[in-house]
């Protein structure tokens, strides 16, 4: 494996999902916002979990699940994450080497547990989500592998794991790693609220350190303080190199630093059943694209088919090959 | 809790499962039975797991199954199994105890990890299982608690986990205490070969301490030597109070110790998407009605109505309440 050249390297949280069905006041119980994220700590994990209905365990984080979707493509993806010695931290790790992603990171040894997401999914069947980040939470500097870095074609890193001190600066370090070996670098907003909570921290490191800026309609409002695309545009070409907005059914827009704006159609799944995982999936198949040197549109138009897939069904990982619905759509 | 009456009172395996799609040539390889089920050592669970695809984690054990149907029919179930002091000990307990199971049983602290089941699952959706028992094969007489099971209406038993001496020998235990307090025994045959790998030892613990004896057709040949109903019968009355043997989609025969054997017509699934977990279902049901002094018929049909939920749809554990679907077809 330490030889091979990489399309993406994903940084982010190592979580294991926790999927349970709830009612809306079970939400307010615990103030989950409806369709939102909160972070919760150890106790109030616990707290939570023995109130809830008995679930399904499945391997998550917004970040692993697009490196997952680099995978279903048919991209070679490395992924770097923490996890505990546990159980838990087994199947993170199986589950993604599993797919033939690289996943070398030491687990953390003397610490919390691996992270996990609690999901309540009211009858409407939208998911509410509290994580208790645990071990993934501690991505540090040692996690960083230069060798690892220079195989591959983009770094891409995962915004909610930018909010942690050590972390932030193990993206940094790797972002200047990756330019020093000439490749290029990708951070996901991730929510809005993680932009608010950091809007000074997180301006200057995409300035400095990033190529390609992800983001859906409400991260680029909290980023660029403007939901008019012909006002965001330049602001956008002020601080990435290439920005994509994402509009749900209404499709991206790829805004580069020189030249005029690409949009990008949403492809209609065979039937909506999850939009968790979204995101994600478009990243991976955008991110595959550039990497393998497409131009926008059709990197685009990766992206798109692979959220569609991953909208069809219940889960956040593709559950069919995504390279050959790729293939049989002329994309790759 | 330690004061309140009892339904049912289960004593099986404490097992999470973990599922993943494979191929036919997998099967082969780590010579799994299609269809069927292997015990394997913590080595082979290693190697079989490093090498099947990614997974979803829920819990189960085919005991565990039968009382999360007993919670979700309204009636009061017990479980009695052994997990780890571990992650995925904890989600066996959570899941039990969410649907309002009493699960006391103290997890093994010194010896192996939680039991679990590797489930493959062929492009035909057949399950094909190899089952590391860990921390499950460890329940023994201090296990056994006299208050639970004079609290109980009826201890439900196991036969996979009347494979290990410790726990057969707890299996005797319990069977002696339910028989002073005046409650009923129950034993489900589990499997074929389960029933050949120990017919010495099991045919004298049904003759001497079971009341209620649950098998398929294929088990019932395996212990009573034939396949025809009017050679069974006989030996049936011999060996228990009632016998029950299910027949698929042919439904159920009860055979009591006096008088006509019962025929229970199946009930037919919305959609037929996965049997697993019929038997356990069915015998929920079945024991539930009798618990609660219904005639053979009523209780025969209301295992046939559990067992019509559980293989509607994917996964062994009821997707909806048992009770409210019980109750529209006026069984309870």
């Amino acid at each position: 494996m330490a030889d091979q050249a990489l399309d993406v390297i994903g940084f982010g949280n190592a979580i294991v999902d926790v999927l349970a069905k709830c009612d809306a006041a079970f939400l307010d119980q615990f103030g989950i916002p409806k369709g939102g994220m909160i972070l919760i700590d150890e106790a109030q994990a616990k707290e939570i979990y023995d109130r809830m209905a008995p679930g399904v365990e499945v391997s998550g984080g917004s970040n692993a699940n697009a490196i997952a979707c680099i995978a279903s493509l048919g991209g070679r993806g490395g992924f770097v994450g923490k996890v505990a010695s546990d159980a838990l931290g087994d199947i993170f790790r199986h589950d993604l080497r599993a797919m033939g992603v690289e996943y070398e990171t030491a687990p953390l040894t003397d610490g919390p547990e691996t992270g996990r997401c609690l999901i309540n999914v009211t009858p409407d069947a939208e998911r509410s989500m509290a994580t208790f980040l645990g071990a993934a939470g501690y991505v540090t500097n040692a996690d960083v592998d230069e060798n690892q870095i220079a195989r591959g074609e983009i770094s891409f890193f995962e915004g909610y794991l930018f909010e942690q001190p050590d972390a932030r600066a193990a993206f940094v370090r790797a972002c200047e790693l990756a330019r020093k070996h000439g490749k290029r670098t990708a951070l996901t907003l991730s929510d809005a609220g993680c932009v608010e909570r950091q809007f000074e921290e997180i301006v200057p490191f995409v300035r400095n350190h990033i190529d390609i800026l992800l983001c859906n309609a409400a991260e680029a409002a909290a980023i660029f303080g403007s939901d008019d695309l012909a006002e965001i545009a330049p602001k956008a070409r002020d601080l990435a190199s290439l920005t994509a907005i994402t509009r749900s059914a209404r499709g991206s827009v790829l805004i580069p630093g020189e030249g005029s704006p690409v949009d990008v159609p949403a492809q209609a799944p065979e039937a909506l059943e999850d939009t968790t995982g979204a995101g994600d999936a478009y990243a991976a198949g955008l991110l595959l694209g550039l990497a393998r040197g497409y131009e926008l549109g059709r990197a685009g138009a990766l992206g798109a088919l692979a959220a569609s897939e991953v909208i069809s069904h219940f889960g956040a990982r593709p559950a069919q090959s995504l390279e050959d619905l790729a293939r049989e759509a002329g994309l790759v």
